[in-house]
């Protein structure tokens, strides 16, 4: 079957066998099928769709593409969890050690930030000295001893995922539920995991605004999941307001230090706390939700997350005293006070520009390769549904000069929208999708 | 608007405004935006279509990227016939000199066969000494001169079309209909046209099976020209069964050339005149349709076709003497006379079957660069709803080989119907699409 054909065949809705498109990834990969077939491919994808085993023809030709590691020497069941990404969005910062620290190998590469939402290696490069790009061995090896590790995606790690997602950013053809499902779980079977939590985010912070797409997402993961024997567990959470106080790096760090503390944000520990109870479920070291809950709860509050965390950033040559005085991350040059308007409930947020705005302040970066400020960001105590006094202080901007907190505050005033009436928030858990 | 913007905008089913579609297409022209974009672009239009407001646009930045001839020294209205193409289409050899023997100017650039139908310029070809590749100023001269010209196109004329067919050629993006209007009309007119007729064929040998998608072609054509001011007549025709009885390149020649003196198969004759009539109306030639079919009949039957014929052959360096004596054409080695497998009626034929039948004899090419053997197809008298004996002639094929032949007749045998009933076939003139 030529090129053409294969096009030809997805455009009109039909189905390749897997033969026919290994053999057109293959020819992709090594260069007899040209960026601009696969382009028109990819468009096709975008409005067709791709089928089951299709899907799973994708992702096994992706993750084995690159290194496929084997953590087969570490005991016990490997767990990841994987976010659609949000507005303050740290879950991972306390999850992984507090996991792990219950007996569940937590095997965890992440991404850079990228557009109005964080990103997870920013974040913990903030830590004096936390090494991020390990490599694979190193990782392993970190797995097989502490059975945790935090590390940004390596470049062995499914390079055609990596090549196809550079040709899709640049061919409006990112925003297709099998290519994100495909490339999200490519890189998460080739690092080893068992099974996965995916916390899919919902509401006007969440990439997929649209709840029945993200319903749609979870389910496409589940289902590469099931084809490559591996357990997905999904759960919408809400992203119509930021996670947590932080948004910003260094702050988020701060704020996760707290939440392994036992202490932090309500809203951040509940969300941990139920994806942890999914994580433990999946590897075997609880014996319901509500258990796995409980034991999470414990860990926290006793501690033992805190010194999982001591433990991976001691491996990753961070400075374990952050945990005792996060003192020691950046700090920012200027700190000002936003205060209410007006006075009312604060009846919406606009989540996205508020990720936004913390990227103009220099938290995350709007292209590839921009610098960020690890100091910057807001510290956001008001909530959808919140009754607040006029001049009442809503939130803290950190930021490298007066004139970028003085914008911040214009966007925050625009974002943050305060009145009379009655605020109608996501619930913070919303469904769990298990297939 | 970045290229990424222009993609997803029309993807998302969005109206680009003229100057970013503009400057979509004239960063492609010169190399700032990638194949990989224009053909994430093509698929995206594919599926979505374009507005007439963007097609006028694409038009217009196609037909500007090279020479636009201009004949306006040519006196009267210039008017172009455009066929969707079939098997047997030989009428651009008899309807072109006739319409000019009526005194209006006909320009006609044509191409080369691809897949199961043939191109004008290979059936002109195998007149010994006759040149298609005129340059534009020879062109120009010959239509000043003598009112006609049947040229190959040249690749001074639309090269921005070119390079997109060749692009969707072999991206899937083909069979869009505004992108094959667009490329119709682009290069129809760059070759300096007012006005066009367009036979759109229909039935299981046209390119289009599908009469909706045939009308709708039509019209689009149609927006094109009027948003151009130039008006575009179309007029559906049965390709559910060969045109005329000649499938091949010299057998095409010499059946045109019994058009010409007045003869060869009604059907051929009944069409050419239908369009000729349409062409005759919009050169002011013709004071109705009546009017035109009567003159276009005379003109044929009194020789001034045949004499108009002869002035372009000898202007393009063609051996006249062909008009009298089609022999001196090439021959085919072998002749094998297909008879009917059993008596009955001819319920259907699958035209397209037959195409592929004289492309595999060598009359076609399957693939671009391929050679054409000029003497080899088919001279088929039998017409869907003819009664036939068993062992009746219905074919001559002509071939270079007993097997070529042998085999030919095995695709005729599969290609023909026959049995009891009725058949019904298509009416040879149908629709009329004037917008």
């Amino acid at each position: 079957m030529t090129p053409y054909e294969v096009i030809r065949r997805k455009r009109d809705g039909g189905e390749l066998s897997s033969d026919e498109l290994r053999a057109f990834l293959d020819g992709y990969a090594r260069g007899s099928i040209e960026e601009y077939q696969m382009a028109a491919f990819l468009m096709a994808v975008f409005f067709v769709g791709l089928t089951d085993a299709e899907l799973a023809t994708l992702v096994d030709v992706m993750l084995r593409s690159g290194v496929v590691v084997d953590l087969s020497d570490v005991p016990g069941t490997k767990v990841d969890k994987h976010s659609t990404g949000g507005v303050g969005d740290k879950v991972s910062l306390v999850l992984a050690p507090l996991v792990a620290s219950l007996g569940v190998p937590v095997p965890m590469m992440s991404g850079r930030g990228l557009g109005h939402t964080g990103g997870t290696v920013d974040k913990l490069e903030t830590i004096p000295g936390f090494r991020m790009e390990l490599g694979l061995d190193e990782y392993r090896a970190q797995m097989e001893r502490i059975g945790c590790a935090l590390i940004a995606a390596s470049p062995e790690i499914a390079p055609l995922d990596r090549r196809l997602y550079a040709l899709r950013d640049v061919t409006g053809t990112v925003e297709s539920i099998p290519l994100i499902a495909s490339s999200i779980m490519s890189k998460k079977l080739a690092e080893g995991i068992d099974a996965l939590v995916l916390d899919v985010k919902v509401g006007n912070g969440a990439f997929m605004d649209d709840e029945a797409r993200a319903r749609q997402l979870a389910r496409t993961m589940i289902a590469i999941g099931r084809a490559h024997d591996r357990t997905v567990v999904a759960r919408l959470t809400a992203m119509d307001r930021p996670l947590g106080h932080a948004i910003g790096n260094a702050l988020e760090v701060e704020e996760a230090i707290a939440a392994l503390h036992g202490g932090g944000p309500a809203d951040l520990r509940e969300v941990t706390v139920a994806l942890a109870a999914e994580m433990l479920m999946l590897g075997g070291r609880a014996d319901s939700l509500e258990d796995g809950a409980a034991r999470a709860r414990t860990a926290l509050d006793e501690g033992r997350a805190l010194d999982k965390m001591r433990e991976v950033i001691e491996a990753q040559g961070g400075n374990p005293s952050v945990l005792d005085d996060p003192a020691i991350l950046p700090q920012a040059e200027v700190q000002l006070v936003f205060e209410a308007p007006q006075e009312g409930t604060i009846l919406a947020m606009d989540t996205r520009a508020i990720g936004v705005a913390a990227v103009e302040l220099g938290a995350g970066r709007a292209t590839l390769g921009a610098r960020i400020d690890p100091s910057a960001g807001f510290h956001l105590t008001a909530k959808p549904g919140d009754r607040v006094e006029r001049g009442q202080p809503l939130a803290t901007i950190h930021a490298r000069t007066n004139a970028l907190a003085e914008q911040a505050a214009r966007r925050l005033q625009a974002a943050i929208r305060i009145g009379e009436g009655d605020a109608t928030p996501l619930p913070l858990l919303g469904e769990r999708i298990t297939g």
